[in-house]
């Protein structure tokens, strides 16, 4: 099984009208994404944030739960917590994590999308590390989706409903499931 | 395929020390799980609570996003929280939404689960209705899992990771995937 971590990213993603845009921190995308992370192996979990203050946020919100008031209360938060990471930029999570192919996921049908089975043999193939990307707002910027080796399908119901906006902590939830549940 | 529903239990659920409490509605809950539903085609998600004040916040949030200031500036989110209902008691779920069957899910291994591709075959079968039943807090209250028709089996990766505290946003959304993706 290859090592990999989740990246969320904040910027550059895309707004509804189709700009680029930096969205803001959401305290519960920390949390569960995190204890998603923690359940389906992944070595870390990165929060992508071009401004100071609010990887600052998120670092604050990780202590209070590692080594704060609530780390005693409640260890199996700490050990989800302990995965997460801030970085100012995706070039600076690669510095960090090393090398690595970049797999990105997208609520929508694009071409040369890799199907989730063979994603899932692919992560369990000798390789190199994977970081996992995924999009807050509506989504990656085409600047980070340009540096693709590999892009996933959005998901969807077998029964088409014909609604696909999962929130990006379920998007999460289930992805890692199906590439390693 | 059968009409199903989700829903989400307030009370009776377990406290960390396996007490019997209420536990209090969570804003994302009522989003998150409502997208994930409608992605997956549930015909409503019900959110049980006892307490009126608490089922008058979750109708607020609903109003907000479903005739009030936020529906025309987000269609796709009022698509997701027209699916939401608030009851008193899993009694007058099933009063509203007629004879069920009622399948439990579980972060603990318990006698006589049934797996999921077992489980997503008898949905796809013939027969009743069926609520799909999630705890908040540590989980579902042994007097709710007792009126049970079917048990599901705790999430996990392929690889044990030793961790399964998921959120119930997230165990909720994997297993909508597993049963309907």
């Amino acid at each position: 099984m290859r090592r990999f971590a989740v990246v969320l990213v904040h910027y550059p993603v895309l707004g509804r009208a189709g700009e680029t845009l930096t969205s803001a921190i959401t305290n519960l995308d920390v949390h569960d994404i995190a204890r998603s992370a923690r359940t389906y192996g992944a070595s870390a979990f990165y929060l992508v944030h071009p401004i100071l203050a609010q990887r600052a946020l998120v670092d604050r919100i990780v202590e209070h739960w590692t080594t704060g008031s609530s780390a005693a209360r409640i260890p199996t938060r700490k050990r989800a917590l302990e995965l997460v990471r801030t970085q100012a930029s995706l070039a600076d999570v690669i510095a960090e994590f090393g090398p690595s192919e970049l797999w990105m996921t997208s609520a929508s049908a694009l071409a040369q999308q890799t199907g989730y089975p063979d994603a899932r043999a692919i992560l369990e193939s000798e390789g190199p590390p994977v970081l996992l990307l995924f999009g807050t707002s509506w989504g990656l910027a085409p600047e980070v989706t340009a540096l693709a080796t590999l892009s996933l399908p959005p998901l969807a119901a077998r029964v088409p409903s014909g609604f696909n906006h999962l929130s990006v902590r379920a998007a999460c939830a289930i992805i890692l499931d199906r590439l390693l549940g």
